[in-house]
């Protein structure tokens, strides 16, 4: 098994985790929270999304967030902007990166932008020029990488397509994400072997849904094709605004397990990481799903009858 | 991605899933519960346990139940069976096949058991010849072959060695148990590359518990392998007497989503065990933590919003 020797984790919590939530979270929650996940070893942290509030009305804070969190010098925090406007109040936060996002899929684009993926490029090109001006880096999101909830599976050849816009556009990095938590590996794998036949490695990240259980597995698919970077969210929460209480995100925890018990370094401590997700269990008001985290509660016990 | 076309489901639920419940279970639950599991396309089932009531009450119903199912001719209604007391009530109940088990580890092996590892094959040999001579075949478990609670990792060598004289009672299968799911695919890889040095993959079946969330990455693991055996209890439920509400074994809908995305086949409707594992939270009285039971739920429901 040729496993790469060290991976980074992108931790998405603080934006994809908690923008589906429906109780408004008071922001010196979410700067703890944050300020929290800064001291765990984690290098980058997604903080906020400057979409508009009547969107995701739970991170109408983000500006008041960014600007009160502690930084780590060690720690880049990131924030998703849909366009120039946010750019602005993005950049007024001191945002260190800038993330954009659109879908692999006609049907999910345009539920989720409200437009088609060639009227998508140009609003993306205004927010990365802006960025890149202002001396930021900026990350790319694409969505439904495997599957639309709309269109069914999508071809890899589209997410090429879309792929290579985005770094044409100057992008440094793609996410790539089963948003829905369809995917199974022997789709990641079809799915990487065309994209690294046009991209590096090393400028792709994964970003996995755990909806059934598959995310893990497709870890490692991953892994094996030499992929470093994937992103998770602290406790497995988020996903999908529709979802009552169910997994989202791969958990970071698991993630952490997994790889650190397969000698994969991370510099991250999964031990402060389970304290957090504790934390963020009293700040959401719930039971967290991930399996690592209900170790934590000690619901998890050694078993001694066969 | 090299993966078998076929895969065997060995459903455990009704006995490993079911063994840890505190509140009993009237024995028409499951009876109704094996009944149910029988129309879904399974072809194997593990129905009950015939170690002593003292150690597992919620199985002293075990002769009765295994009485009342409605055989379905193409299933094989096992059960587990401790010492030759066990097997004179297992045969009385005409139980198709005979389940022994032991561990890997001399720490849980005794703990379990409460025997050393060269002490328990004589007790398992009365068993495999009783059943052997009443025209049953036997199935040998072997536990923690991943890491035990009490002597930590294990050493795949041991595996081999247990696996050899389970063998040479004459079982004509082994089913690996990762019983306190801690394992990751690098320790079933390096586990199975050593079996497979010995034994044919079609004499093994992996048994995993999803303790944290490792057991479908497992699976893949297993499958690259070329096993095509698999334990996996409907709901996920069971694993540990001490976890309240956690997870336990693999789920059945959660592994049956897995491979039938991938296109193997497993000859067992994923639609009806759904309903199944929904019937199983109304006698078990709560909610089991699968991903498929959960969209079966209908908690979980396709993402709009990036």
């Amino acid at each position: 098994m040729q496993l790469p020797k060290q991976v980074q984790i992108k931790e998405v919590g603080p934006r994809d985790g908690l923008q589906n939530e429906t109780l408004f979270i008071p922001s010196a929650d979410k700067v703890s929270l944050v300020n929290r996940l800064s001291e765990t070893g984690l290098n980058y942290i997604e903080v906020t999304s400057f979409v508009h509030p009547k969107w995701i009305p739970q991170l109408a804070d983000a500006v008041e967030v960014l600007k009160e969190i502690k930084r780590n010098t060690d720690v880049t925090y990131a924030a998703l902007v849909p366009n120039s406007k946010g750019l602005e109040r993005a950049l007024q936060a001191e945002v260190d990166e800038v993330s954009i996002f659109m879908s692999a899929s006609e049907g999910h684009n345009k539920a989720n932008i409200n437009k088609s993926i060639d009227e998508t490029f140009p609003v993306l090109k205004e927010v990365v020029d802006g960025a890149l001006a202002a001396g930021k880096t900026v990350r790319g999101y694409i969505s439904t990488v495997i599957s639309c909830p709309h269109d069914g599976y999508t071809k890899p050849e589209q997410v090429v397509y879309v792929a290579e816009k985005l770094f044409d556009l100057g992008v440094s990095e793609i996410s790539l994400g089963d948003t829905i938590g369809v995917g199974v590996p022997t789709q990641v794998d079809a799915l990487l072997v065309e994209m690294l036949r046009h991209f590096k490695a090393d400028r792709l990240a994964m970003h996995f849904h755990d909806t059934r259980g598959t995310a893990l597995a497709n870890v490692m698919a991953s892994l094996a094709h030499g992929i470093t970077k994937f992103d998770s969210a602290i406790g497995g929460l988020g996903g999908c605004p529709y979802a009552k209480g169910a997994t989202g995100n791969v958990a970071t925890e698991d993630l952490l397990y997994l790889l650190h018990r397969m000698g994969i370094e991370t510099g991250v401590n999964l031990d402060k990481i389970q304290k957090t997700a504790l934390y963020m269990e009293q700040i959401v008001g719930k039971k967290l799903s991930s399996k690592l985290v209900a170790i934590a509660r000690g619901e998890e016990q050694s078993c001694e009858i066969s």
